[in-house]
C-alpha cells in the first residue's frame, strides 16, 4: 500500500524529497533483518532504543541483546521486554567499564552462541555540569576530550573485541547473509574532510579515532577472512536528548524522528556485502569522506 | 655543488625522484627560516632535537625555546646550549601536565612576548613495558589507547591552547612573513583513507584524533582572522628511537636520516601560507588524504 503510494507520487516531487522517498520505499521491503540474534550496545534511549524497537517489531523470530548502563532504569527497555518477553535480553553494560563488556560476551555466549549483528550505538556529545561541546580552542579541556575518547571511540571497539569470537560464529551461520555485521553509530562531524563549521573538539576527534579504529579493524577482519563487515553510519541530525540542546538552527526537514532514521540505518545494515567492510555511509547510504 | 648535481641530473629522472630531488634542492636554498622566535615542542630527542639544531644554525639571529619533560638529562640539548647560548633557551613541559605549559607559556611571554613558529615535534608509538604497538584487535588495551591520546593528541593541543596568544602576537610581527606557523608532527599511518595494512590502533586513531584537532582549530583561526596557519606534517620514516624497532621491513632508501627529513619539513614550514591553514603535508610537500 505504503509503497504504492510512494511510486505513484513520485514523479510529482522535487527531487530531494524523491531521494528520501525512495529509499524509504525500498527500506520497507527491506526492512526485516533475517539475523537471529542482534545486540545493542547503548540501548537505554534515542537512537539504541529505536533499533531494538524494529529489530523486534520487523523480525518474528528475531532475538535482541540490549545493553545499557542501568537497566532497572531504562523504561523504554522495560516496556519492550512486557510485550516482547524472551525475544529480548536486556544486559548491563557500560563502556567506561571492560568487565561489564566481558561479563556481557560470557553471558551471550552461554545463551545464543553466535551474534549476526552488533550495533554500537551509545555516544555522548553533552554531559550537564561535565562535558559542554567546545565552542572556542581556549575552551577546550583535557577532562572533555579525554572522557570523549573513552565514551565514544574506546568503549565500542573494546565491546567488538569482545564479541568479535561471537561475530565470527554469527557470520558464518544462523542467516542466509555471508556475513555479521557491526555497525558502529559514527557522525558527521566526526569527518576531517567534511570539517567547515570547527568547535565541538571532543566529539569531533572521539569521532575522528572512532572511525580510524573501525577501518583499522575493519582491515584485520577482511585480511583473517572473518565472516565479519563492519561499517560505519551516520544516522542524520535526529531528534534525541543528545540533539536536543542544538536543535535551533537545524531546518525541521533536516531533523528526522528516530523512527524515520533507524529505517533509514537497518536498510543500509540489511544491504551491506562483505565489500562494504571498512565503509562510512551517511543514513541515506552516500559515503561520507574520511 | 650538490645543488649542480641535482640540476644536472634532473631531465634523466624517472618523475617521482624528480620530485622528491627538486624539492630538495630548493630546500637548500630556502632553509632560513625568517622567524625570530620559533618554540619546539618535544625537543629532546630524535626529530625534535633535530628541528631545533637546525633553526639554531641557519638562522644567525633567530631564538630557539626548546621544551622537554627532564631538561637536565636531555644531552643533545645541553650540547646545543653550550654552542649557542642565549639563542636557546630550554624549558621544562610535559604534556601530560597542564601546568608545566601554562609555565612555558608564562616565561616565554615574559621574555619574548610572541611566537613565530610553534613545531609540536612530540610522539609516543611504543614504550617499554607499557605501550605496544598492537598487531591485532585481541591485543587492545584501553590503557594503550587513552595513554596514545593524552601524548599524541591531547597534549599538542593543549601547547596551543597556551600559545595562542604568543602565535596570535609573532603571527603579525618579527618577520616579513604574515603569519605564524603551528606544525603538528603526525603521521601517514594516521590516514584514515590510506589504512592498507590495520594495526597499530592506538598510534593510528591517536593521529586520527590529532588531525581532527588540528583541522578544527584551524577553522577557528581563519575564520578570526589570527594571523596563524597550522599545518600537520608527516616526516616519512625516519631514523629516530621512535621507529628503531619497526625499521627491518623500511627499504634502506626509504629511511631518511634525520637531516634530511627536518630539511624538508622546514622547507615546507618555510613555504607555508595562510591558505595551507589545516593541511596535511608529507614530506616531500605532497597532501596526504585524510
Ligand atoms: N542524535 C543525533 O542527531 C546524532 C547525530 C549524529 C550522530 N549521532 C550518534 O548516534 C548515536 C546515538 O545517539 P542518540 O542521539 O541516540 O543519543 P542519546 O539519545 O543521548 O543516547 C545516548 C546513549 O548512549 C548511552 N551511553 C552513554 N554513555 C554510556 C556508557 N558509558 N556506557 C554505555 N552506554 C552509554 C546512553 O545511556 P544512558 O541512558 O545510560 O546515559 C544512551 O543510551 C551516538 O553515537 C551519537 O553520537 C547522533
Ligand atoms: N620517526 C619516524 O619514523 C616517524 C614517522 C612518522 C611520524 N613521526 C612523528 O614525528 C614525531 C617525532 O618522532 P621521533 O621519531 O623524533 O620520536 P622520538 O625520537 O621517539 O622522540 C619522541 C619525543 O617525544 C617526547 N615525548 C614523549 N612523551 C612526552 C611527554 N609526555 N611530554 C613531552 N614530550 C614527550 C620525547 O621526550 P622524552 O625524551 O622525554 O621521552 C621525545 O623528545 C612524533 O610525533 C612521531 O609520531 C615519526
Amino acid at each position: 500500500m505504503m509503497r504504492v503510494f510512494l511510486d505513484t507520487h513520485r514523479a510529482l516531487m522535487p527531487n530531494p524529497m524523491r531521494l528520501r522517498l525512495r529509499s524509504f520505499a525500498s527500506s520497507a521491503s527491506a526492512l526485516k533483518w533475517e539475523g537471529v540474534v542482534s545486540m545493542v550496545q547503548g540501548a537505554s534511549r534515542g537512537i539504541g532504543l529505536e533499533f531494538v524497537k524494529q529489530l523486534l517489531e520487523k523480525n518474528e523470530k528475531g532475538h535482541v541483546i540490549a545493553t545499557c548502563r542501568n537497566p532497572n532504569g531504562a523504561t523504554g527497555l522495560l516496556e519492550l521486554k512486557n510485550q516482547f518477553a524472551e525475544r529480548l535480553n536486556i544486559l548491563p553494560l557500560d563502556l567506561t567499564v571492560e568487565s561489564t563488556i566481558e561479563e556481557s560476551a560470557k553471558s551471550i555466549t552461554e545463551r545464543y552462541g553466535s551474534l549476526n549483528l552488533l550495533i554500537n550505538a551509545s555516544g555522548i556529545l553533552s554531559i550537564p555540569n561535565v562535558l559542554q561541546p567546545e565552542t572556542t580552542l581556549s575552551k577546550l579541556y583535557k577532562s572533555s576530550l579525554m572522557l570523549a575518547y573513552e565514551v565514544n571511540a574506546v568503549g565500542p571497539i573494546l565491546v567488538i573485541k569482545h564479541m568479535w569470537p561471537l561475530l565470527k560464529a554469527g557470520g558464518g551461520s544462523g542467516t542466509e547473509r555471508d556475513v555479521a555485521v557491526v555497525a558502529n553509530l559514527s557522525a558527521r562531524v566526526g569527518s576531517i574532510g567534511d570539517n567547515r563549521l570547527g568547535g565541538w573538539h571532543s566529539y569531533r576527534s572521539s569521532k575522528a579515532a572512532l572511525n580510524q579504529l573501525t577501518k583499522t579493524i575493519s582491515v584485520e577482519f577482511a585480511r583473517k577472512k572473518d565472516p565479519i563487515a563492519c561499517i560505519l553510519l551516520h544516522p542524520g541530525t535526529v531528534d534525541t536528548d543528545l540533539s536536543r540542546p542544538f536543535q535551533r538552527n537545524v531546518p525541521a526537514d533536516k531533523l528526522f524522528t528516530k523512527e524515520f532514521s533507524v529505517q533509514k540505518l537497518l536498510n543500509i545494515i540489511n544491504n551491506t556485502k562483505h565489500q562494504d567492510n571498512g565503509k562510512f555511509f551517511a543514513w541515506d547510504g552516500q559515503e561520507i569522506p574520511w
